[in-house]
């Protein structure tokens, strides 16, 4: 059994987390923490979890986590690189589901996040969890900087263009929405029901986030810079996200044999027949990304609908195909429930 | 392996049960019929099976259901009925997610329903597939009829009390509430989402055809006629009922004491702390149904709040539930799916 | 023209509030206050008042206040209370949306609201303003109450019935439920999108703030207390309230016209006919009341299906309606807009 | 008073246009027609005109609408056409909402709409009624083809950049997100709370027949053809359309003072201060489209955020709008409503 301790459990991608884990045959949940919940237990605040789970959040202690084989991090962002040094040279393997390890360059994540980075070294020693395009690095790694939800819907669509080269790379198109759990369980005004329901929103249109994120990624499987343009949409709904992406062909190419050959052997990647439309249902609470390619008219704009479960691919079901890696496990072990539709 | 058939596989007690199943390790799926959708992969009608389920709508073929262990109906009323008897006779055994054997009185049934009983003598060997109340006569059953949504949520929230004796049974209230799924999957202008979504309302308050169930089901458990005021509401979201239930104590009890005591040794029937709230999110996608017992400032009215997914242990669950008991396996088996929370 | 003040105009009951009087032709717009959002134009808070209403949000500002004619306070309970006095004083006349003088008993009231009452003397004097019910004295008021949202629909409901005498008055019972708009614009993690949407869930059961309101109005009516047991719940829809009522009727009475007899002259009062199922959507944005009765199966509990929008008749719509009378208007002026369908 | 007809009222864009016409000072409502629905009252049908139309449904009535000074026509696509000659002929001017003339290349129009054209002819004469574009033409029209919703808000978009001919007009890029009310009050399933609840999903990626008319308007005013992708999207809440809008600049501009001083003029159409993010709510129930304009990280692709409510600037509030114009009257008459928000 791998012993797993969880830092920072109150918030969506951790009770997802702990939905997941609960489910997973070799997986010892040893250790919950949260500051702000530290002796309630952890199925009073999550009433799902009734039944499932025991345990009581704790406050966060070196020790306990110290005596897990991983810890995953469902912190807010800083966190984490405050805490990773101290569990790494304990042996611990971290997946950050967090952003402080996923921006290679450091003074770039600090411009966007706004603090300093307590641990530049292990960042460049972080692997990006994305495993379709690093599994081979996950297997062996100490420490996984689990991707943002938008970056892993708009670079699963991106990349079968990219990686073959046949697209305007100056000019891709990322119209990106979400459900309202992306921005996480706080208090706050702008995500309360009477504000976000019925309505339909950009916002971050100057700069969100999780750009240099995307656009690292790509730049690497195209091994140069690329240019985007990124828009987050916020979508009356729960769970979800849809990236429409637009990129224009420069050399021809059956794109639809380009995605379903790249994606062949990647179970939670699934291209959709020709013609198809994903819809974020088809994926509510399972960890697959489904895709479909267009090529409206028959013109040289190619449009990509990737669709992913924001908590699951997106976060919390993602970390643990981390592991699963990691660990030697079957990939799919513990994320084989199917989605819930309807 | 249990050999599984599903008859009527298109409606969202369908596709529920076809995700139960494909998670279920000891059925073998074989059959799924629609006459409408024959020859349909049935992953194309619902995404989310892709990669789970590869079977093809069929037409009804009572050769391949013969081959069947058991065989479900997921059917409108008045299907089951007419392909029960030929079914039973060649051995297989029957759950029926329809109302065709639920009401022993038949004239009554013939009444709510508007159409005859082509088999009144099934009736009388039907066993009402509530587990918490029929368990062992479900074991050896041939024909279970698996009870309605409101009538699950319903009973489980009265039965304390009315087989304790320590309520006024003339005057039980049940306002109930229900997602608009329980409309089913048909395509009808009341149930579109520019027409139920915001909105709030009750429907069939002069009579609706779950109260005569849920009167027979408590009738035989206080062993006299109950009397029973049932009103449906319609809530905008997909899946979950809440029934509020209004009861006066007619000898003193402790009512929580109770309601703990009955449900002990029910694994599906989860009774909260006292004081507490249940809400319907926190059974989304599972077989749980969450109970809590009131004694509104001291005075001598009851009130129980019963929230259950009316798809799962409303409908689908159950049924996987009794075919569970039925066929000797654990009775929880395929069916630990935490619920999906947010 | 009426000189109109808000106190505290940036809450749900704010935004209305100003939605209304910026269609009313008789009121001018003087000072709308905001602590918090002091110097921010009203239309940068609410972008659907842009082109509407160019007034900035400033401190509360006494003397600006005491040159209206009359002041709505929109606050958190227990603000008006503190502000009342000087300006009756200076011949101002109030309406308080808060609950700050609805209760005459002011011991019950400090028991509820959890502080000490700044003005005993005034909560004698202060009018409880349902125009259906006390529309004389509204019209002499220096200080109206303003009803708060579930007692409107519960009392509306109830009304025609506690008066005649026709019912058991021991053992009342409203089953009502709310949109999340009812909770507020606060920043509170129960009402976020994600945790209130696709969710249904009572709350408050042991008892709720409401109750006491409601039963002091509907004692006054039938001259004697009565007995009310009070559950409300929390729907995933942004606007609307539908209080389901149960009653059991004690003197033989024709409930349809006796409803329709004591609604005849209310013009915000609307009876459906027999048989009807009234829904909040059809008084989205509307100061209508509108209510159905039934008797299931020809039994002796009355079912009342009441409606209304808790901003609107629940709140703002009313204040209007009070000012209106208090100043000598159509009872209708600027209430005139149809309810938004779909 | 303006005698008006409306032919198909049962719609939601019927059931719109009602609402407005029925706060409209100008106008007698004296014909609604309906085949499915003659005989009953409007108010039974739509729940939120009662109180405000006392009329019927009737049979649809060549007399009856020829004694009309306008007949709107909220009817489905190829009606309009089979009835508009001979009502032109009695001197009745119309308004088409569906889209009978929307398109001036008859044979495009056959092929995108799959019926031959009824008349020509009239095509020829009908004025695209986008008053920001034709208002003079307008005014003395006696057949206005009201536009669609998608290319209202993609058109009011685009217009300022490809009217200053400052983009790149062989790439334009229109991601379009629509309320489930756009699909019309029809029983679908692909519509129902339970599938299109919680659910983002793009549709007719490979085509959709707003793209004709889109392209159509903005070639008009480019002088010449356009590129355009148009991807259309579903979202889960009940009115509103957002277009984000993706253009690349050719020729440095000021983009905000560009859209500022094409629309100075516009009533309806607002822009919003730099920097901004329009939500669809803030013009939920209103005529209002609202604009920004954003260039993100100072990059050559311009990115417009165009919102309105599909129903009203999409449908029937622009209709009135272009009434109130043919007719003379003051451009925003009836439809001064403030936006619903919450």
């Amino acid at each position: 059994m791998i012993r797993v301790g969880i830092v920072g459990g109150t918030g969506y991608t951790g009770v997802e987390l702990l939905r997941l884990l609960a489910a997973h045959t070799a997986v010892e949940l040893c250790a919950i923490t949260s500051r702000a919940e530290a002796g309630i237990a952890v199925a009073d605040v999550f009433p799902n979890l009734r039944g499932h789970i025991d345990l009581a959040f704790t406050v966060p202690d070196m020790a306990a986590l110290k005596a897990c084989d991983v810890v995953f991090f469902a912190t807010p962002n800083g966190i984490a690189m405050g805490m990773a040094r101290e569990l790494l040279e304990a042996g611990v393997r971290l997946i950050d589901l967090a952003a402080d390890f996923r921006i290679k360059d450091v003074a770039e994540w600090e411009k966007w996040y706004g603090m300093s980075h307590a641990c530049p070294d292990l960042v460049a020693e972080a692997v990006y969890g994305l495993p379709e395009v690093n599994r081979d690095k996950i297997k062996s790694a100490r420490l996984v900087a689990n991707p943002g939800c938008y970056p892993t819907a708009v670079q699963l669509g991106f990349l079968p263009l990219v990686e073959a080269g046949i697209v305007d790379l100056t000019h891709l198109i990322a119209d990106a929405k979400s459900g309202v759990s992306g921005a996480g369980r706080k208090a706050e005004v702008h995500t309360l029901y009477a504000e976000a329901g019925d309505n339909f929103k950009s916002y971050a249109v100057p700069g969100h986030r999780h750009l240099p994120e995307i656009r690292q990624g790509l730049a690497a499987r195209a091994g140069k810079p690329v240019g985007l343009t990124f828009v987050p949409h916020l979508t009356p709904m729960i769970r979800g996200i849809q990236a429409t992406l637009y990129a224009r062909i420069t050399q021809e190419t059956d794109v639809q044999a380009l995605f379903e050959s790249r994606y062949a052997n990647e179970y939670f990647v699934d291209v959709l027949p020709a013609g198809g439309h994903p819809e974020t249902r088809s994926v509510r609470g399972s960890n697959f990304c489904r895709i479909a390619v267009h090529r409206p008219q028959g013109g040289d704009m190619i449009v990509v609908l990737s669709v992913i479960d924001n908590l699951v691919k997106g976060a919390a079901g993602q970390a643990v195909q981390n592991m699963n890696i990691m660990f030697g496990l079957a990939e799919a072990e513990g994320l084989g429930g199917v989605a819930l539709l309807p």
